[in-house]
């Protein structure tokens, strides 16, 4: 067995804490208020309070310990890892003063940081910084939400469309928001297809492109997409929410450059940072290419605040307090690992891609496995061969439940359920007993660049539940 | 000049920065992944790595150093306040594993941590914890839309009422949900306002009470509402993300008891723990008194999760990624404090409320000044004395840019405008000058147990203020 122990964990953490105890040191000259010493401060009063602050923490310790190790390599489920110890650092300072990043009078600096960090992104996309609006979010639902609203506000009577593999928070937010909304077959592999799409999107208000769907982390074809949109006189959002941080490797060779190359021609794009971003939970962004939809959110507060000559988020977001944290976090990562094609960001980035590429090759060659597909981004869906469909999604069940009750060499990976009848067509060999039935596959999740000298490891894994399985 | 130092800073922090060390050295066990040392894990890169964390850092700390003085009694401006260093302490923790309370596979502690807060709050306004349906938002905003999507949901044509003094978040998120909406006067003085009332109720889905309206502090009547909304079939939703926490106090003999107490009639209720409830942003709260609501969340993913045979918290919210942080560093503060009328978390809300009435009494005891109305929670509106509405606006907001121009003896206020006609209405004897323009006045928000001892410190800065301004 790889005994797994990434290295620099103490380095990297005993650098940041004297950091953040010299912010302290400072911080109390600021005069740092604590509610729960103003009844008393007396000496016994203190101690109390840290014997019971230290017997809370205990329980709380062993609570969090017991939490799926989604640090590790092995832990290939969902969409989980930790933030970068950069933005942890950031984003606890900023808690610590809690500014709001509602209006500019709520934290100066977190408010100023997020628009640097929106410029940047906006770079990053390939939308002129200067005339787009756009700002961070508590999430990508509300992201998404807001580019969903614009889309109202600016077709109040014309449908939004979107794939299949769009994530369900576009058809919710629509019901959400009374639009009408369907999903249309994104297909392009003929003049047929072609024509068909543009059928489908006459008379649509906005068109919604994954980049990156959460299922298969596919990027559709925003390329092919956005001249027939704009022919049609359709807006495009683009839910990059999971991929849009790929961005940056578009011209690295590790994935379909094309439809990142069309990013800034998106009426909107959403992208979560704290996904892909190595930012903590909530930390979504979306962004606007036209900055004049501001004029959708204007309102008016009875509070005056300092500074109303300047830009104030509160007037170009829908939702009012927010962590100024957040802004702070991404700002200092940012700063330190930088956001261009060469920077250690991306660099972080085409290890998940590799580690992605490797498995799928290491599956690939496995006459016990079999790819979904080949993967476009990080995620991968393959599943244990069998001459029935039923029989695949028994076996993908039980390799998922067996390979987390494997103690030390436990492996955690997450199901996904493919349309029978999709599933049939792309493998005709298999035996479909009924083709309305979903059929259950394996997914993982390669979004730790950890995973990458995992790749083998994982794989016995794989094999050693398989073989426990099928030896029963 | 009082030298304001609180107490006991020091102590706090270094009793938490250990626990925090301990937490990084266990966790390392775990295997973190720090994704930037992937490259290469000599230890000149290291050390390039450091030094630039450390440059990074000082520019950041100058930043966040430069924030208007939010931790200080002499900030009583917006409502802001640090969050208890327990909570920052358990966030901080939290965002390190990066756990998502969006399913419980994403985090199972800090999801499980959100039940049983959820059934804490639950307990505090007085709903029964087995019936109820809650969970966390990333503020008051979502929670607030949750409330009025769930009103629409029911009731799907008809309107939202709430009185003028409602957020403006209220009116919004109606016209983002496609709703009906107005405001409608809550005036109950007399057997002829009762009957305007019952009549502009009639026929309503959904009528939205606030107790601790973010204007003035506020508490709305919900005791008389309430009978009368049920007697009309008209649901009641109450909007305490500000004053929610106040309901421990609702027997001290510091507030309006009635409309707390009627608290557990409501049919939701959204409170924020993010501003009283001593946590970092973003913390909001909804829950429903019917848990039966939750038919409406319902939505199918393609990813199976772990554990879906228990309550997913994923199936009960409009979100999807949530930070486990927030769950966690609630729970924490809970366990520490207390949530009940006689723990450390109800001292310090009391402690809020008579910095309040002190400094009341203070501003009605000096001829100079004149309150807008006896506060009824922790915020105070005032204005000084003057013949016309115009010199009192005018010297409202010179008082309040000069105030904070004072270095070390600054004050930091904010504006708060009040409806022409309403403040002839409350104030004949002052001359309006235009009826229809609003007048403005100052504002303070008492929310730092610190404000308790600063009181006759902070009147002393007003008048000096007063003072400059009018011998110029």
């Amino acid at each position: 067995m790889i005994t797994f122990q990434p290295l620099g964990t103490k380095l990297m953490y005993k650098t940041l804490l004297p950091l953040l105890e010299r912010w302290f040191d400072e911080a109390e000259l600021q005069g740092f208020s604590l509610p729960y010493s103003y009844h008393s401060d007396s000496q016994s009063d203190a101690e109390t309070f840290t014997k019971k602050a230290k017997s809370v923490f205990e329980v709380f310790m062993s609570r969090m310990g017991s939490c799926y190790p989604f640090h590790q390599a092995a832990y290939a489920g969902q969409m989980l890892k930790p933030p970068h110890p950069a933005a942890w650092l950031a984003y606890a300072i900023a808690t610590s003063v809690n500014t709001n990043n509602h209006a500019l009078d709520g934290g100066p600096e977190t408010s100023e940081m997020e628009k640097e960090v929106i410029r940047s992104l906006s770079r990053m996309v390939g939308y002129e910084p200067g005339t787009t609006l756009g700002h961070l979010t508590s999430g990508g639902t509300v992201a998404n939400l807001e580019a969903l609203w614009v889309a109202r506000c600016l077709h109040p009577n014309k449908p939004v469309l979107f794939s299949a593999q769009a994530h369900y928070t576009h058809s919710r937010m629509c019901s959400v928001l009374g639009i009408s909304s369907r999903a249309i077959p994104f297909a392009f592999g003929s003049e047929e297809e072609v024509d068909r799409f543009r059928a489908s999107i006459a008379g649509a208000g906005t068109l919604v492109v994954t980049l990156g769907t959460t299922g298969t982390g596919q990027t559709e074809p925003l390329d092919v997409i956005l001249p027939l949109c704009m022919e049609a006189g359709v807006r495009v959002h683009v839910d990059a929410a999971y991929g849009g941080f790929f961005t940056l490797l578009k011209n690295s060779g590790f994935l379909r450059s094309a439809p990142f190359e069309a990013l800034g021609g998106a009426d909107s794009i959403v992208i979560d940072p704290h996904k892909h971003g190595l930012q903590p939970y909530g930390c979504g962004c979306v962004l606007f290419k036209d900055a004049t939809v501001g004029r959708f959110y204007k309102h008016d507060s009875p509070y005056t605040y300092f500074s109303s000559d300047e830009l104030h988020l509160g007037e170009i977001t829908l939702e009012c307090s927010r962590a100024g944290a957040a802004a702070a976090a991404l700002w200092f990562t940012i700063q330190l690992l930088g956001l261009e094609p060469d920077s250690a960001f991306a660099a972080m980035l085409r290890q998940c891609l590799e580690a992605a590429r490797r498995f799928a090759s290491v599956i690939g060659d496995d006459p016990r496995f079999e790819l979904l597909m080949q993967p476009e981004t990080d995620i991968v869906c393959y599943f244990p061969k069998a001459g029935t469909a039923d029989d695949i999604s028994r076996l993908s069940r039980e390799i998922f439940r067996d390979t987390m009750q494997q103690g030390d060499k436990s492996l955690y990976l997450s199901l996904y359920k493919v349309d029978g009848k999709e599933f049939s067509r792309l493998f005709p060999h298999v035996e479909s007993g009924n083709p309305t039935e979903p059929v259950t596959l394996l997914r993982s999740v390669f979004m730790k660049p950890d995973h990458l000298v995992f790749i083998h490891e994982m794989h016995n894994r794989l094999r050693a539940s398989l073989q426990r399985i099928t030896a029963q």
